[in-house]
């Protein structure tokens, strides 16, 4: 590792261990770049946790050299940090016009130091960073604007596929840029970090038009009814079609739930949406239409619980109410881990009377194993570098990627922190850096650990007994109590007998201390403790938290 | 609602609000039938809960009419509650053989009333209960000696699917009987209740076999590596196939984790599963093989954290450890819900670097739309009544056989609870009887109610703060405290600036009591409740659960 500084070093911060928290820095001489600042949605396991950001204590550390966020495309997972990440450090935001918009969103709602420019870049316009030089170069995803980034570093060219998918017949704009990926392969990519969600699927992805065609039957199909359509507020070309379909209906269009309507609203406003005259009503206008010529754009098709849809199914919307004969597509596919909640709100517009449809009206935006193997065909990169994906699908993807000719010693499936170093002819791993997950609960970032986690798990299962004691100071007199309280344990009221019989295990346990001359107060605690604990166990068991608290008078 | 005697009473008890809880009551004159006895597993927000079993009052009540339960197969879904509802309703209970096995041994751990009689029936054999007779037919599920039944009864014949396939190449035994279906159709039916699980499902469900062949493919393409193959307990034509795989590959099964082991043994003993002589060794001989001549058949292909297959992607197995080269064929579906959990276990698999298949090796044990539509063409029944399902599986399942020509009329998507009469000639809902859940916690079953929920809940979110304060009774005097506490909110030691200013929040509040001369502990505690309450959420976005505890002396 001789002359470190003529190396480039590329470090994962995130994106790695979990789908979500994207976030790569690249590193050589005195300057870093980093793509994306995502947020991961926590683990069933974290309670409480509202989300997830990336660890940035490096980038805090060598906060001099960092010259700004390169931002591949508006989703959650790579822009969800920025407002926290952006606090420590405030650096230049580049990104696409929407992609910008909807950061300005954000940014709006948790304000960030003075000073933190936001720079609007266009496809093929190339950003100088230090020793760097980065160009946008036009992708298909579930949201327009997508951009991969080619990164050109004094030792090679390197290629970010950010999130994307090829589509021959987009919605909005044109298909990705092969031609400039091409080209790029043609001079020479040192290394391709590439996307791996969908990487266990055959084939292509289809295009979004594809939706389009089962929208189209699906309203011929339910002409006479209203229909409700619920996609993810940010695919602003799937929106497009279910509005080009209302208009061939001559159906008004809705536009419901606050993301939705944000979205939307940007989206017309730059012209990334085109809405025919007189399409768009409010929602206060609905009143004047017939039922049937009215279509509702909304979010929570994931099953959100406070999003409109769910408000809807379960009769609490203010403004809507579902009646028999309404149509409600989910224009979306189930998240893993929110298909119960997806299955909840199809139940509940079921028992409303409402016919559901969900099938065959979503496409994913991300590459299939033959569009990713493409990708590669096209820029014929020295090194690969799987990225997004749990180990699983990033194994799968070296694997693929060593069928398609490149060396195993060339293949790097990384771990967040992990420092690859490569000076053109070599690549290989230096010391790690200071990488992971901070769990952001309200206001506070990283102050939740494992202890308080595993406290919410216990009192999750089985709730808390507290049993309360005043005692003499420096004697083993108990001057009032013990008193018994729970919560999240059983119903107090009607399990009286219980609660005495507890409190009867820890008038023994007092007992036994005075006996054996114990007035330490932790041991007393202790005592009652195992005691509780044991009786509670057996008579019941169950094992709540059991909490002794001795006030000294 | 004349002459009630003269009428059948369909009360289904469960097994329509969700999956799981299946439990049917038929009534007439003085005879009750109670066919299957399930258990549910809790939802995500019934925190703590170990299963829900079905609440049966409405038995308790008419005890002396029961006389007996039906179960059509050994699934936790048609047996689970059975240790519990013996206890109130202790009546026979009929199953054939492999049934009854596992429903000894579930008895063996939960003792039931002494005088609880079990009896082995056979397909095609009539039981003779009260007013009623009950054949059990001989179906194809996901596990052996499955059965539907036809209960004949003074107003006509109705026939429950139980969990039902058309397997026409089982791996053991038979296809499903439909000969005697059809002769029953020609006969006339009365009434069909058929299960709705795969009702989405378009076609035919696949063969068992199917998944014979894939395994053949994939022993052929790891020959060279240990297979461990992880499927359900209780499907013992999997287990048999997995066998017939390994002896054909000459190589030596181990069978291991704890259900897996107990369902494995009753099976050879009933002869239901044929080992081939030599070919089962014990998990100790398996250093005595090369590993390439070992496969073993585990439990754990859902994610289950206790379960052996999760135990060794956790390297704390303690007889089995994960080496590169081995090949893990998951041969199952994630059950809704699981997704994440089993993908936990694939990435922690791969990370030891094991190759996990998961693909083509699992077959439903569900009938698809086109032999839901079978069953009905064969039993022509006057009456349908969609059960096993959610809502939309069942309203799909009524909109079905709508189609297939049954009248609207005579389509019945009930609730739990709902009585449906008949007399041969009509039908119509009666009065409902009491039904419902009952969630069971350790020992206690129906205890947890909805406010321990919420608090179960609320302290999951953000744990629980306990400002405790010891008075003069009677006064406003503080004697002691208020000492801080707190478990799940936030690591105290790191945080002492904090709970100081907590405290001092708490201080503030009893001066304000003493001030306006409030005495009333329970006004005390509210004032402090809700100073803390309000500091908490401005200073940090939080809302834990607040306990003030105030002890007298």
């Amino acid at each position: 590792m001789t002359e470190p500084n003529n190396r480039l070093r590329i470090i994962p911060l995130g994106g790695l261990e979990q789908i979500g928290m994207n976030m790569t820095a690249l590193e050589y001489g005195d300057s870093i770049i980093v793509v994306d600042c995502g947020l991961a949605f926590p683990d069933d396991d974290m309670l409480g946790v509202d989300m997830v950001i990336p660890d940035v204590t490096y980038l805090i550390e060598n906060i001099d050299k960092v010259k700004g966020f390169f931002i591949t495309h508006g989703h959650e997972d790579h822009i969800g940090a920025l407002p926290y990440v952006l606090q420590k450090v405030p650096v230049t935001v580049y990104g696409m016009k929407l992609t910008m918009a909807i950061i300005e969103g954000k940014l709006a709602e948790h304000p960030v130091p003075k000073g933190v420019k936001r720079k609007i870049v266009t496809y093929g316009q190339t950003i100088t960073a230090g020793d760097f030089r980065v160009e946008f170069i036009r992708v298909n995803h579930s949201i327009v604007d997508a951009a991969a980034l080619a990164i050109f570093t004094p030792v090679g060219t390197i290629i970010h596929s950010g999130d994307f998918k090829i589509d021959y017949t987009p919605v909005f704009g044109e298909p990705a840029d092969l031609g400039r990926f091409a080209e790029l392969g043609k001079k020479g990519v040192l290394a391709l970090l590439c996307e791996s969600t969908n990487i266990f699927k055959e084939g292509f992805t289809h295009s979004e038009q594809w939706v389009g065609k089962t929208l189209d039957m699906l309203f011929a199909e339910h002409k006479n009814s209203r229909i409700i359509v619920s996609t993810f507020a940010s695919n602003v070309s799937r929106v497009q079609q279910i509005i080009n379909t209302a208009a061939r209906y001559g159906k008004k269009v809705v536009v419901d739930g606050r993301s939705m309507v944000n979205i939307i609203t940007a989206a017309i406003d730059l012209g990334y949406i085109n809405m025919p005259d007189g399409c768009l009503i409010s929602i206060d206008e609905l009143k004047n239409y017939p039922k049937e010529q009215t279509v509702l754009i909304t979010t929570g098709s994931q099953g959100e619980t406070m999003a409109s849809l769910a408000r809807m199914a379960a009769n609490i919307h203010r403004k809507i109410k579902i009646e028999p004969g309404d149509t409600i597509i989910l224009s979306s596919t189930p998240i893993p881990g929110n298909e119960k909640a997806v299955a909840k709100v199809i139940n509940d517009l079921s028992l409303l009377g409402a016919k559901v449809a969900f099938q065959d009206t979503h496409v994913s935006g991300h590459a299939c194993r033959e569009e990713i193997k493409l990708l590669y065909a096209l820029t014929k990169p020295k090194y690969s570098i799987p990225i997004h994906g749990e180990f699983r699908h990033r194994r799968e993807h070296a694997q693929m990627v060593e069928e398609l000719g490149i060396p195993h010693e060339n293949i790097f499936v990384l771990q967040s922190g992990d420092v690859l170093e490569m000076d053109g002819e070599t690549a290989e791993l230096a010391d790690p850096v200071t990488a992971g997950g901070l769990m952001v609960d309200g206001l506070g970032i990283g102050d939740i650990g494992n202890v308080v986690l595993h406290d919410r798990q216990t009192l999750s299962q089985h709730g808390i007994v507290i049993i309360s004691v005043v005692m003499e100071k420096g004697t083993d007199q108990v001057l009032a109590g013990p008193e018994l309280l729970s919560r999240g344990f059983v119903y107090i009221r009607e399990n009286e007998e219980l609660v005495e019989e507890a409190r009867d295990v820890a008038i023994d346990s007092l007992v036994s201390c005075q006996e054996r001359h114990i007035t330490d107060r932790n041991r007393i605690k202790n005592i009652i403790r195992d005691d509780l604990n044991d009786f509670l166990w057996r008579r019941m068991k169950r094992s709540p938290v059991i909490m002794p608290v001795i006030m000294d008078v």
